[in-house]
């Protein structure tokens, strides 16, 4: 459930019985799609906000975390990803990471075209590279898209999607990844956002054991701070059907374009808390 | 500045414009010390709560997080730490985890007496070792404290302080880090609660440089998530004259009782983000 007031957005955490609330100075977009209500607020600290039904997408401020994980931990657990494919990411802040690597194609399947066109309006420093001759924007349901997609055709799936309610639901089931599993090369590595490890670590224990079920042999969770995301922690969780998820080497010339993404930093972050062990 | 309806306590941060809000079902206690006004909350989903003029100390959901990595990576630190000092730590959270290791003797200064009463009647599975024949319970301004220690006296000191405004601001000076260094042994390692990395990180500088300027030669800060502290991302700095913070081994025995800290996780804490890096 959401809350904005003239002065503060607020998004409440059902589950955990909490809020957080970002000072905001405008409302600059609310527009109902096809498949959810997006918001664009400009706010006091947070730079620019996206909201999807009620819930905060991305600020200017910290999406870096975010994209920066869900992308490098994923293709440096690969040993030189050339196909990639983004699920969701609309926004654009995973695509840009991913072209910083050298990739031979990316699409990206988002379903609602709107989400895109707004951050190019309102977070242009995400969208700079859309053009880039290795993108294939697509605008489609991503559910669709997977169970046409080529055998053994994906060294790299990223699944940037919202939250496993409305149009993203599909996207956390056993089927998509068995779909996503016969898409990727036998090395292929896959990696979704998995929600709060406080605060959802049930929703965590699902998708880890969907992931297992629809055949990968490698699971692996990594951990990372996102402060506008409930509870302030988040994670991602990595799968592969040969691959150890050990993290390669990141190159120099790539390391220092990182603001949080580092080797040691990712191998930290694979590291499972006693009290989530049972995931 | 915090607010309090009936259904909803919300802490406000003033340094980032946002605020996080926990659902409360009863408000168990509040009082006003000469040092500072304690609240104590019973919430729907995070246990106990103890509020400190505004600002949430301590749930009994999650607390654990904190205690562990403030202790463990300090006395982890040492490769055999025997007198240990905590300085504030009033709900005595870090008391219980010190008390794992085979220290010989643990004091701990508290300036506020309230606040350890108030644990051990709403917190009692935080005090149930303060009986330990190693414990010294001093309820005393840990500044004077101190100036007053013997010399190279301490193994270890964990600064377990409130915020620098009210009475802890006074911890968060090169004074007193310097006479804490000089109650260290040679060996002796601190650490300091630095709050935010995300939304204090000019005052993370400013711990870290006056830890410097106070004499001590290593000065590394370890991350770690609070989901009820502002930004939901926290950390603490250690410092030492001689060692080179490189946390040794945890026992077998010890490893399996920690919800959070492990080596692992204490080693991958000590990594710090590029975005950090002039910290």
């Amino acid at each position: 459930m959401a809350i904005a007031t003239k002065d503060w957005f607020t998004e409440q955490c059902s589950e955990f019985s909490s809020a957080f609330s970002v000072n905001i100075t405008k409302k600059l977009h609310s527009e109902t799609t096809a498949f959810q209500t997006i918001d664009i607020y400009q706010t006091n600290k947070f730079g620019n906000m996206m909201v999807i039904d009620g819930f905060i997408m991305l600020t200017s401020l910290d999406n870096f975390i975010y994209h920066e994980m869900m992308t490098h931990c994923c293709l440096f657990s690969h040993h030189a990803p050339k196909n990639v494919l983004i699920v969701g990411g609309g926004d654009c802040g995973t695509l840009q990471q991913v072209l910083k690597h050298p990739v031979e194609n990316v699409t990206q399947v988002e379903i609602d075209i709107k989400v895109t066109e707004l951050s190019e309006q309102y977070f242009p420093e995400l969208c700079e590279n859309n053009n880039d001759k290795r993108v294939n924007l697509v605008f489609d349901d991503a559910i669709n898209w997977i169970k046409n997609a080529e055998k053994a055709s994906l060294d790299a799936i990223i699944v940037d999607s919202t939250d496993p309610i409305g149009p993203g639901e599909g996207l956390f089931t056993k089927d998509f990844y068995k779909n996503c599993s016969k898409a990727l090369t036998k090395q292929g590595v896959i990696i979704h956002q998995s929600e709060s490890p406080f605060f959802h670590n049930n929703l965590l224990t699902e998708i880890r054991a969907k992931m297992h079920s629809a055949g990968f042999t490698n699971v692996e969770t990594v951990f990372f701070p996102m402060p506008t995301y409930p509870s302030g922690w988040w994670s991602g969780t990595l799968a592969s059907n040969n691959n150890l998820l050990e993290p390669r080497q990141c190159p120099n010339a790539l390391a220092t374009e990182f603001k949080y993404y580092s080797h040691d930093i990712h191998r930290g972050s694979l590291q499972l808390p006693n009290f989530l062990a049972t995931i």
